[in-house]
């Protein structure tokens, strides 16, 4: 609890004056007022976090965290389980989208083992696996508490190591078969939003499937009761090994002044349960894209943040967090290279 | 006239067995089925545009038309008129938003008088003009059809000096204070939705300056009464030369095989009339952003197309078009190096 709780304690507010100083040179470059929309906002957000008017992400590291769900077993996923084994292997073998994304931005990879189930012995692979997947949330308890804060933890090291190694933006993304049905209970249990509102197909379950993944959740909750306002108590009894990695992962970034860039429904459930730790983190969270997952638009409105990518993706892996971390750069690249209007002698808009 | 007849008379159909062999590639790869989104539709389009499997887009041409409207005496903009030569001896001096992302993208910027009123003397500037600022819309034709057509083969002629010099994908966006004004007209007229649900804000108008906008603009097309059928007509009566223009380059861009990318609102009246020129068109074009501007996604419906930014972005210059041409890239290196189900030995979903 240790390291969860100093990590926490050390999160503090961006930089206003910063964020003011962004905004007055924003508003003095050759272009109408606020119309480069949400880089503008984007721009403002960085100098703050960073406490630097043009901070530079030259060095960008992209996390995926794996885990199993014991939930898998109540028929909630279209891929069988051993998929989250595969395709951990196709990363580290460079076959998945991910390795691709992050190839053409430039984005250092690393891939941890949070808890699946099976052990693969590849020394590129991380291993932080506290336990060898979940249990069925549908029975019992997911984890026990102990195991959700040491999975916070071991997301909030792999963090500080990053950073230390010089990363100034980080990506999150996962692999693990059945976590859009842990996700979408932590979304309901948080946002309180009805559950009909926030299931969705996953990686392709059909309209039956559908149906039985609500009836599973609904089951979760019920059993596990959930306190809505208890994180650490939401990610023992309905949580995930990746999710809460994930959540420590923000919570490493936010502690140490790095933005945190999110993915889709998985890293969205992550940053509720950080919110619900510390409600600044969102100060450090930059959204990417907006999934077909239905539960991801709730997950926005109760972080107050909006995304920037319409793709109608569905992969997760972090795939969305990589394609918009360049537009970080862009931001701070529009506010420190266009002209002011006095220097371009352009006039400005009449009052 | 021979020119655009000519060039519209070449424009054909996209490759279709290209499109399947791509669609059935990314069926293959480890990833549930569509889950990549818009990014799949992409690749088999532009697989069928360019009727290769894997197309490179090593070489991007971006065009950015300007032009001044004559209907800014109505007092349709918040920035004097002045502001498009002024603007555009920025983008000659490498100060606004379009430069600061083509470099970044590494995008050959190609900067076209289409019709300033303003000449000015600079070698980097290309110079098709027309005619000097089209004439007031509210009061009469803001050109002659001969002008109209001159302005399309104009673009025509600049897209394809940029195919010859090897570009694969060619980035549209533009300058001229008043021309949310007539695009609006046009898309008014093409779309047949009521002019409040189309005019906006502009580069920054308050409310009484929107309402005198509508009701200029509800002038224009009642005086010229322009031929909704007939694209020269709308464009001569309502147009810009500059919209002309950028209807022209998506023309050349179709007729030989290239995609073309859109930005915003202006880019969008341009497409609707390339659009009503060959309705085959829009197999050619690449939307980029979601504009603040209302029309725009009136444009997009009309279109059949649907955007994958969203930034609340309202600046023109081709600034969303050029922030989305590394996801052509993306989209074709997915599909490309991506590993199969069988290649990397992952388990497909269930049927």
């Amino acid at each position: 609890m240790q390291k969860l709780e100093k990590t926490i304690s050390q999160i503090g507010i961006p930089n206003i004056k910063k964020m003011t100083e962004a905004q007055n040179r924003l508003d003095q470059l050759t272009k109408p007022k606020g119309s480069l929309g949400k880089l503008e906002k984007m721009a403002v957000k960085l100098a703050g976090i960073c406490s630097e008017l043009y901070p530079s992400f030259d060095k960008k590291t992209h996390i995926v965290m794996a885990g199993d769900h014991g939930v898998v077993e109540e028929g909630v996923s279209a891929f069988p389980q051993k998929v989250t084994t595969q395709m951990v292997n196709n990363f580290l073998n460079n076959g998945a989208a991910i390795n691709v994304l992050a190839a053409e931005v430039g984005v250092d990879l690393k891939i941890v083992d949070m808890g699946m189930i099976d052990n693969i012995n590849n020394q590129k692979l991380i291993i932080k696996k506290v336990k060898n997947g979940t249990d069925n949330m549908a029975k019992m308890e997911a984890m026990s508490k102990k195991e959700a804060v040491d999975s916070l933890a071991a997301g909030i090291e792999i963090a500080e190591k990053s950073i230390k190694s010089g990363s100034k933006v980080i990506g999150i993304g996962e692999m693990g078969i059945g976590n859009t049905t842990a996700s979408s209970a932590i979304i309901a249990v948080i946002t309180k939003a009805p559950l009909k509102e926030i299931v969705g197909f996953g990686t392709g379950l059909n309209p039956k499937g559908l149906k039985n993944k609500i009836k599973v959740i609904k089951r979760a909750i019920k059993i596990n009761n959930p306190d809505p306002e208890d994180a650490i108590d939401i990610l023992a009894k309905i949580g995930g090994l990746e999710i809460a990695g994930m959540a420590g992962v923000i919570i490493g970034g936010a502690a140490n002044n790095v933005p945190v860039i999110m993915d889709g429904l998985i890293t969205g459930a992550a940053a509720l349960i950080a919110q619900k730790l510390k409600p600044e983190v969102v100060n450090y969270l930059i959204p990417s894209h907006k999934s077909v997952e239905p539960g991801h638009k709730n997950v926005y409105k109760q972080l107050g943040l909006s995304p920037f990518l319409d793709l109608n993706m569905r992969l997760g892996e972090g795939t969305g967090a990589v394609l918009a971390m360049p537009f970080l750069d862009s931001s701070i690249n529009l506010m420190k290279s266009m002209a002011t209007f006095s220097e371009a002698a352009v006039d400005n808009a009449s009052a």
